[in-house]
């Protein structure tokens, strides 16, 4: 683990010299450390007698928590009419203390091990971060957090001028905190018991808030390359394969959901087309891994819902505030197929070549990720007498901390509700853990002579 | 395609060499069109008046061919009741024709294929198949089809003389003749309604059909290598791999099934310990990829059919009558991710190198086989208003050729069985066929320069 060291050492750089083993951890234990700090908190703050109007069991308060953190957005109980303003408070900060201190740990992370891996890796981090220096790391940093905070801010104005008439000025500025941070953290909490479906028509904030966790979901390296560089000629191969893969999957997602939907007079079958088209862009953006909803989930067609289960999957982009296996890794795993099919040797995109090691890494991801979602499955299908699908559908959401259900949250058992609370911690830290592996030193072995494994 | 001509040049020694340049075909296209014919064929003779007792549609005739000649299993009619002596007859020899032609077919090619791709490539085939030298080709061909004759001709004795007594030997010797081909190639084709339920207590039937396509399912180079080297210290490392996996995945299976079934009285919940045994074993080893099967496939508990369905993904081993994406893709899968989490450079097994070549291949099989059989699932779903469980089991089995069924594969409308179709021949022929791709010299393209996608 030693090798974690030197780039982290910004981290406790007043420390003494000679203390530096006694602080040995690797990045990943760092995150899951501090992950499992705030659930712990949040639980503990959650449970508290005044952040309820109404008791909740630890069970309900430690799996609030873990969601909030997760920022997956699904909930056992009614959040807006379950929590006090303390209770709101507190889900708002864990949201906000969870979504962008991952994003700014996982840019952090992907710069200083740049340092670590040799001259080829630091300047392929270079490429991606645009950063030519360790000593820029802070600046990066700072950089995260004020395009968190700069984005939130713009919503939260847009929000409470639009509200202010309805709910008055107070209420408009508390409620536009939090869904600003909600949406651009992909949290998907909201304080309605029914998702979004409220504002289905009021297309100023359902559009507002798809903005808000597109530009949350594509990651900061890519925003930040958009930032720097303005013109897409200039920019890495990287932001302009997350960039088009966004725009493809989205559009092509709304065709076919908008298409499913058109018909069911219980999701946007009754709209005049202009609604039909903002929701179904809504529904079509959501899974990848937002997880607000301005439709009933449940009452989505069960061919739209085996769609969203692909959607939930891919995820969004590294760096971000999104789940899933991420964009990254899909567009890796089709490009390896591809290249294994057009007989060619090795895995390009534009005129760069991907090194083997993402690719052992986007296989690696995916199948432990195909892993935990069997097993999730296979558990919660032991446990309760429910469809196939809205297990399928609740195990995908909580693994991808996506947060989107078709109603059996509060209905599962309680050691189901364990097991979401699992797959949500899992998710969300398992493929950036994971993505440390790529960058560290490799054991050396003796080489063996091949052999030959039937796998056709 | 030039490539593939040598070593097949066997196949056609006859022709003048001048006229070589006219049958430029590679296997995959031979095999592709072998098997296209046969279900042409078998389509024709099948709707044939005499063939059947009452009418069946085109729509019948094709899908029973197609699910003869791809062993898969899957019956839109009661084959029993519906065809005559002559119809049997004809789907006897289909699924003989469309198993053994396959499995030898595979073989061959393996073998043919060690000449063209340089030495190392000519060892390592000569290790799986044991071969030293081209000549040997119609050798080995002979053995396939005489292990097939014999196993099934030894099944034929002991079915006839168990089964002569109740049927007399002339209907005992046909019903044998009929069971021993279906089960020996895994076609899970039966004479009875609701497949081998009628024989869930007579455990020598059920244990000598599954013994026969457990065997048929192993994959000719390991029967071969059994055959021949007899120590298990001398079996090759792909043999051990195959044998251990297919024991550990069957123990397993079998544990689950038998415990999630024991308290289910519509499948083996009444029945006695030994036969809960024979009938947990029996439905542990048909998924991968036999099909019979001696419980109520429908009314088995649901999580019983997710797990059923993770057994059918995987298939049995290559050069085999099985599909799936096979055993040795799934050893490789865990091997890699295995390889990648201890940060290890070279996957291995035992003191053998994994060729990365063969790592790619094992990638593609398996994102091809989700992408066929996730656009599957999609189509049904849209096609028809049946619970996801039964469609995505449905979806599964045709793809992974397997024939098992919750009871919906003559509901489902006629698109959808031309789907199905469609699953059974590509699920037969895709793998094999994206196997020949690793074999084939690579194209040489300039070296691009690294880039760096995010994965995780
Ligand atoms: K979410
Ligand atoms: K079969």
């Amino acid at each position: 683990m030693k090798q974690w060291l030197p780039s982290f050492s910004f981290l406790y750089q007043k420390r003494p010299r000679t203390r530096r083993r006694s602080i040995n951890l690797s990045p990943p234990v760092i995150l899951a450390s501090g992950f499992l700090g705030l659930i712990v908190l949040g639980t503990l703050l959650l449970k508290l007698p005044f952040a309820t109007e109404q008791p909740i069991t630890w069970l309900e308060s430690l799996f609030t928590a873990t969601s909030a953190v997760t920022v997956t957005g699904l909930v056992v109980v009614d959040t807006g009419a379950t929590f006090s303003g303390f209770g709101l408070s507190v889900i708002t900060l864990l949201i906000q203390a969870g979504g962008l201190g991952f994003m700014t740990f996982a840019v952090v992370a992907a710069i200083s091990l740049g340092g670590q891996v040799g001259l080829k890796q630091q300047m392929l981090a270079k490429e991606v971060m645009q950063q030519t220096s360790l000593g820029s790391i802070k600046k990066t940093a700072f950089a995260v957090v004020t395009l968190a905070l700069v984005a939130e801010a713009i919503a939260i104005v847009v929000m409470t001028v639009y509200w202010t008439a309805e709910k008055g000025f107070v209420n408009a500025l508390l409620e536009s905190v939090f869904y600003a941070v909600s949406a651009f953290n992909s949290a998907g909490f909201v304080l309605t018991p029914n998702g979004l479906v409220d504002y289905q028509a009021e297309r100023t904030i359902t559009l507002l808030i798809s903005v808000l966790f597109v530009i949350g979901g594509l990651g900061f390296s890519v925003i930040n390359n958009i930032y720097e560089k303005r013109r897409w000629n200039r920019f890495s191969v990287y932001s302009k394969a997350i960039l088009i893969a966004t725009l493809l999957i989205n559009a092509v997602a709304m065709a076919i959901l908008w298409l499913l939907e058109s018909g069911n007079p219980a999701t946007i079958g009754n709209m005049p087309w202009y609604d039909q088209a903002v929701n179904a862009w809504f529904q079509a953006v959501t899974p990848r891994s937002a997880g607000f909803n301005t439709v009933d989930t449940g009452a989505m067609t069960e061919a739209s819902a085996v769609f969203t289960l692909l959607l939930m999957f891919i995820g969004g982009g590294s760096m971000s505030t999104a789940g899933g296996i991420k964009l990254g890794t899909f567009i890796i795993l089709l490009l390896a197929t591809y290249t294994f099919l057009r007989r060619r040797e090795a895995v390009t995109l534009g005129d760069r070549t991907i090194p083997q090691d993402l690719v052992m890494k986007a296989l690696a991801v995916t199948i432990v990720y195909l892993g935990l979602i069997f097993a999730g499955i296979f558990a919660l299908m032991i446990l309760n007498s429910l469809p196939f699908i809205d297990i399928a559908f609740e195990v995908l959401s909580a693994s991808a901390t996506v947060g989107l259900s078709r109603g059996i949250t509060a209905e599962v058992t309680d050691s189901s509700q364990l097991i979401l609370i699992f797959l949500m911690f899992a998710g969300r830290l398992g493929p950036l853990t994971l993505g440390y592996f790529v960058a560290t030193p490799k054991k050396r072995h003796v080489r063996y002579p091949d052999t030959d494994i039937q796998v056709g």
